[in-house]
């Protein structure tokens, strides 16, 4: 019986009530004879009231206070989390992010972890405690200073301290049952999975997915921590996140997947289709088709800190030398982005530019479509048929992504879930013929 | 110019508005040439609603965790100040007690102050930065656990970085004007005084009067620091408590003193009278008249960890050769009393046991008394004038304090403040004669 990592999250502790049920399975856990070390969320909507509060004496928050105030969010729900176990009887120990030895830059409201130095978690392990660490926080290691890791900063907490004190496993304890094959609100036969691999997982988080974060992720490949994504609401085992299947589920695995009428997942090729449409479309038109072009212009972008996601340059029309450049990025920063091009239009020397928000992006995920030939002819034959025009694409070597209008997205989804025989209803996933992707 | 310790309470700091307005008197102190450092509680009910919750998730919150939780109310205000103050053009910087180099013994929710090493707040001053502390909270000297210095526990953090900072003063913001003659909601023509030696104001903060604790004001005296308590909602002067009347107070004196139509506070006898009504009166019945019979009473009330006040023996009675033995306690503390007063019965070997809350205590405070005669007379006097009956008496070199019922209080606060001159619109202190005390 190893160590294990469980994370809540806010809706897990929203109140008193579900900081009793918490405490109630930690005890369970480590009743079956596991070291427990707990990372926990805010309450429920404390962050949010928090930054309200900021917002009614400063616009413009400062960095280093602001940490300092979000953080005691993590500080209540801690301690009261310690307490609730320790009334069932059993030993328990809260720890803010810098006693828990979360070191991380200096960047407050998006530090990066550095290191992970848990020595008096181990203490207080060692001591037959349950340890329970404030998730989302740390201390910069040059001024010493509270920072926080920024949105889903508590899973990355609860994968450092699962790498840090080498874990078996690093439980993510959220509202919804898993991982699905696809949004569960816009394909009502989405499957949970069971497993699946860190890769796919990558590529569904960057590409819409929002169960766990893409860093996450990230850093649980690095140090192979294998992820257990669960409800905290029901006892049923979630979705696992790791490099290899566990060998332990071969044998759930024909009770829950028969259950559900799905494939074994050995065979599977894709894992899900994910979408995002929190993404908007900017086209740069009529730009000179001639070398350095397009890095002057994604140098403006990039010198203005945005994020760029898809990029396309269409075919120069021979008689004007003159081409499009269209790229995504968040909506967020749309208005940032259209300054700065606009400001760099003479140095660039394009003619106008176009800004489109009414996109969408869909995207399907699988590490078996690099060996299966066929899967981008199935991708493009589903979404024809169900009529959706496609606008831009892009590929990595295990996923494909196109962008399509916003209203298309639903119903693409759809469609190619159905075509790749993940809906909870099929029999077998779909085998592939033919050659090429 | 010199360094300026401010402490404000949760009422102060109750709301956004409340938090702005703390942040413009700061500036404000900070542009008259100062160096700033200011304590701060939790805003308004911010404590009481942290210990609803830990009432809600277990019934006897752990200490450790307990003062986990309590310390983020003060980690909320203390950053939505610095940001208040950044707003407002000022550099400031918050601190937890811990950052802030409270280091405390290790006893939870009521640990007491070992030292003060205030690097960092040295360092943040010499930068020019306002720094913001953190009330009530320190960090334990043996585990590095975050602990909290129990009532009062933010005006001892403001004396104490007062002290270790080597400030000009130390200013308590409060929803008083200052420290009265007497209560004044009691009586209606209390006096706020301008001056308290400390010795005076230790007197009355034993005795009943809430705006300074005795443990703040011990502190103080140790160390030499002047307190200036004055209210956060008005600009006026309150009453400054040191060793000295300070020399600065002389011209301003007749101004106010004139307009309230009081004395020079040069020639005052008595500080004021402070009541009590908090307390109960256990009375243990038929005790032996022997030696060790009163050390094996208090020594059971003792190891119960109760604070007893007064303490009366009757002249016994010869017959029976029993006395009756009566304190007064805490009225919380009552039931435990009770308790381990009954367990040791048959040891003792008393009768039987009375308990009365039903009582109150009326203090008479003033260094003066120590050198001028007549001041116990006029005090009786004014107590039998007013139909007021004495159960208990119990005497310092600079108090008198009495005992009487509940109800008598208001009247005999009353007519010891009026027979003592403290009246706001008599001219002058009364000037005693006789002998004796």
């Amino acid at each position: 019986m190893g160590l294990v990592v469980q994370k809540y999250g806010g809706s897990s502790v929203a109140d008193a009530e579900g900081i009793k049920r918490v405490a109630r399975r930690i005890v369970d856990t480590k009743k079956r004879g596991h070291q427990v070390v707990v990372v926990v969320s805010a309450m429920g909507d404390t962050t949010d009231e928090l930054i309200d509060l900021a917002e009614q004496v400063s616009p413009i928050p400062a960095g280093r206070e602001f940490d300092m105030l979000l953080t005691a969010g993590e500080r209540i729900s801690m301690a009261l989390l310690a307490m609730a176990i320790k009334n069932l009887g059993h030993e328990a120990q809260s720890f803010t992010g810098s006693q828990a030895g979360v070191i991380t830059d200096s960047v407050h409201n998006k530090a990066r972890i550095i290191d992970v130095t848990p020595g008096r978690i181990r203490t207080a392990l060692d001591e037959g405690n349950i340890a329970i660490v404030a998730g989302f926080q740390g201390v910069s290691q040059d001024k010493k200073d509270i920072t926080t890791l920024g949105r889903g900063g508590s899973d990355t907490t609860a994968v450092a301290l699962a790498a840090a004190l080498d874990a078996e496993v690093c439980e993510i304890y959220t509202d919804v049952d898993g991982v699905f094959t696809a949004d569960p609100r816009v394909v009502k036969k989405a499957r949970k999975m069971d497993w699946i691999a860190f890769e796919d997982m990558l590529e569904l988080a960057s590409s819409g997915s929002k169960v766990l974060l893409h860093r996450c992720v990230e850093y649980a490949r690095r140090y192979n921590i294998p992820i257990h994504v669960r409800s905290s609401f029901s006892g049923l085992p979630g979705t696992w996140v790791s490099s290899e299947r566990p060998a332990s589920l071969a044998s759930r695995d024909h009770v829950s997947q028969g259950s559900q009428g799905g494939s074994p997942v050995e065979q599977a090729i894709i894992s899900g289709v994910s979408h995002d449409t929190s993404e908007a479309k900017i086209t740069v038109v009529g730009v000179p088709d001639k070398p350095g072009e397009a890095a002057t212009i994604f140098r403006a972008v990039a010198d203005a800190e945005i994020n760029i996601d898809m990029i396309v340059q269409n075919v120069s029309a021979a008689a004007t030398a003159l081409t499009d450049i269209s790229f995504t990025l968040p909506k967020s920063e749309g208005h940032k982005a259209m300054e700065a091009l606009s400001r760099a239009q003479t140095v660039i020397g394009f003619d106008s530019l176009r800004y489109d928000d009414q996109i969408g992006k869909i995207s399907l995920v699988g590490a078996g479509m690099k060996t299966n030939p066929g899967v981008t002819a199935t991708f493009f034959e589903a979404l024809s048929n169900a009529g959706v025009n496609i606008e831009l694409i892009s590929t990595s070597e295990i996923r494909i992504s196109v962008v399509t209008r916003a209203d298309d997205v639903n119903s693409a989804v759809q469609a190619v879930h159905s075509a790749f025989g993940l809906d909870s209803d099929s029999d077998e996933a779909v085998v592939y013929g033919g050659t090429g992707r």
